[in-house]
């Protein structure tokens, strides 16, 4: 395509990404605050890494940063074109993505929230799930290029609806590592073979994607390998809470879960992967989940 | 086989594991207590409705009844055979298990807990999850009979491990009801398409059995199909809250589930389906899940 | 004294309250937005009701209206004097304190966020505690003026540390609204004399606010009288917890206590007692405390 | 009186109460499994240190042990005389009250579960309150025994009522233990003097025996006096929700704090006070309380 595109943030999810922009546009641009992964990515993936400023002139203009904070900062530092897209792949706030709206709607710029899940392997290979707000006809124009990344790609809803399914999505993920952690400790305490305990549940009603996909790989072989760290899980675990609180919802499951999970994070020493939130469970526990 | 088999239960699982084990075994005897629905069995399946006293008096006995109470009932009221293998197939209490399994011992009856999971549909199909607790020897002897309903087959500990897992699975199913009926509610204030986003939630790290196979299909529609009784999820958290506590192990998000799930159950009236038991929360909300 | 004072809101606790200044001002104006309570209390008390506008030019203005919302709302209506002192009783928002008391400071008044309890009986006898944030000199200068009213007159920090202290004090209210009623349904259920436990209680550590003061007068006989309504609980409860997710500290219990005491808010029909939420409880447990 | 009394279990409590019933009566017997207590109490007191065989022979035996199973163990083991009163001080199971008051019963013997509050101040002074549950005739014959130790005693219903209160009493302690952490640590963390903060909320509705007797007695000055351990604590708060489960009561507040009280207990190393699980919440919120 003769669109020009960008994208800013090039983390373990970004780098990624970009990347597959190519398979349909000419130019993109690249740009990362540490520049050198910015001039790698153009050298792997024969991108351009240009200046912020040149970034921002890109007819549709990605952006995947640790929070809103960041993306609102380089938007308020940026002289935007008329006409263009900026698509948010952020974990951010949805309040953050309205107000960024309706700032960027006066300079007739549309901002369209789409975080992504589906981890590295996901943005790998190409097969991340987008959830989108915003306007539904700057997302049908953004879409091919989504496309060129995410194997499912949904508009859920207006500005913030993006931001708040992922918001929900990685609170339930919360929940589930949380809970997973007690009811497997209860049956280690019981005699019970975790393995075939594991086996049985995710056959079962009981399963989840902790229970497929996180406890046996990222658990119970102790590896906790850091992928996803777990103050962007607490992050997002209180973006969850806090939308509930705003719409004066009772929440109180998800609440505890998040409580605990903060109270994880808080107890956590280092930088750790999220499955690592059950230690402070298995510190009172004193039974270790292998 | 020239062994024979026993099926006491007959309810809507019972009905149609037993049904199953005509496929090897020649002589099933069935029971049930309105005897009418061992008849028809009979009629239908080339089963043989029997007395109780004859039926118990077979090889392997099954038994899928609605609570550990009715089992210990009926092992205390019969004269079991010497050498014959007991499997209860009710999700039931790991306590009495050992219990059964120490009285039965002595009179040379195996006693297995063997709780099954996958609703009626696996039942009919043949291809329940089962999940064994009790003597490995007796397991493998049992194993065949098993085998005829069941296509994940797993001994998974010692006496009560197949009733413990059982519960801890319904528990999480409970947890998981109830946390996607917070979270979704939460979206749907926020102006959210629910459809939309259970389908990204369904590709992402936040799915669940509940958001797969019960969100869509019982709540979001409103049929609430009467197949697992609210409760009998009540009744299976609380087992699960008893192991937690016997172990003096803190389980807060599961306790706080089980309380939740309790109240809706005595806040329900009439017999209702376990996915019901948002209806609690809707009380709250004023926000109806569809 | 020669200094001015005025009492801006005239409800159950601020008509009250502001009798209690013409013990030490000759000059006390009142105004209320339903005016006619300010004639009146201008006649019973000797004050002087007067135009808003009119009030704000005194040199202690007290506010006592129903949350921060209200507050602001007049204060960015008016045209305040240079050297003058907002002193403002509601129980509010200490985000909002903080950003008055910048904005007052720009034209030289000083605002104290200066909260009361002790119902009106304790403004009715000037026996009210008064917790207190913002400048120490300002405190000073107004705390004669506050004791009119106030027997326990506390500087507990810097701006919003008044409301924060009161914020937390309900939310410990409605913490222990809830578990005593948790605790005595459970008494209940078990046969025990609950006006017998009651009395043990309140002599044993066990006691609180809650056992001394609440639950016989006003549940056990089921008069609920509304002196303090339930969604002015819920709010303050709110505020507590967003304390705390300010703060970035988890708070399980507190928020488990918040997201019941909403739901009962939530539930509830009509104007209630905030003792009252306990009947939600009550809806679950279908045994009634009394 | 001629009627002989017996105190088995000089413990901190026991040892202080059992000198109090010299006021009204000759013989009083004395026992504890560590002889040599018995023996200084004797001379102290004037007491009789005897066998336990011996001790159990008198018109009113008062017990005070850990819990419910070492006065089991003791009863069990001993030959009761027809027409005593077994008067158990202990914090025991309300379960066990009433299956030794059956099995006393059928000997002639009247049971009486009598837990004591108060502390060790409240033993000495002879100022405890003593809630009891059982046969009423029992209670009145007992109460001039009682009366010698405590200032309020109350028949609160029948056998296990005593207990149930007990354990609802310190249930309750253990919820506001852990609320007035959870608030008190808010609080620091926005800056406010939790002294003056104390001070007022023990003048306002959230006040409890916590904010009045514990928190600036134990904890603000970091002395946690081991009067009461934490297991204790734990094993009552524990009852409590047995209590709750029997009666298919949800309880979610008392069970969220009840497991965090078994964490803080799990977690915590050594003989410790109970006003110390609230080092657990500090150990995640990384703010010391003092």
């Amino acid at each position: 395509m003769t669109q020009t595109v960008a994208f800013i943030g090039l983390g373990a999810m970004g780098y990624r990404m970009a990347a597959h922009l190519t398979k349909k546009f000419e130019t993109v641009y690249v740009w990362n605050r540490n520049f050198e992964k910015a001039k790698k990515h153009e050298q792997s993936f024969g991108t351009k890494a240009v200046d912020l400023s040149i970034a921002v002139q890109a007819d549709i203009i990605f952006s995947c940063l640790p929070t809103s904070h960041e993306v609102e900062t380089i938007i308020n530092s940026q002289q935007l074109k008329e006409g263009s897209i900026w698509v948010d792949c952020t974990s951010g706030v949805p309040e953050s993505a309205k107000k960024l709206t309706q700032q960027l709607k006066d300079i007739g710029v549309d901002f369209l929230d789409a975080p992504v899940s589906g981890q590295t392997i996901g943005a790998e290979n190409g097969t991340l799930t987008v959830m989108i707000g915003g306007d539904k006809f700057a997302f049908e124009r953004a879409l091919p290029a989504l496309q060129t990344f995410g194997s499912l790609v949904k508009h859920v809803g207006e500005s913030g609806a993006g931001f708040a399914v992922k918001a929900i999505n990685n609170m339930l993920l919360a929940v589930n590592l949380w809970t997973v952690a007690e009811g497997f400790t209860t049956l280690k305490a019981h005699g019970v073979d975790l393995n075939e305990a594991l086996e049985c549940i995710n056959a079962s009603s009981g399963k989840s994607g902790v229970t497929e996909n996180v406890f046996a790989q990222r658990v119970l072989n102790r590896s906790f390998p850091l992928t996803f760290a777990l103050p962007l899980l607490a992050k997002d675990a209180g973006i969850a809470i806090d939308l509930a609180r705003e719409a004066k919802l009772p929440s109180p499951v998800l609440s505890l879960a998040q409580n605990l999970i903060q109270a994880a994070n808080l107890a956590s020493e280092g930088e750790n992967d999220f499955s690592s939130a059950i230690k402070l469970y298995e510190s009172w526990s004193k039974i270790t989940l292998n």
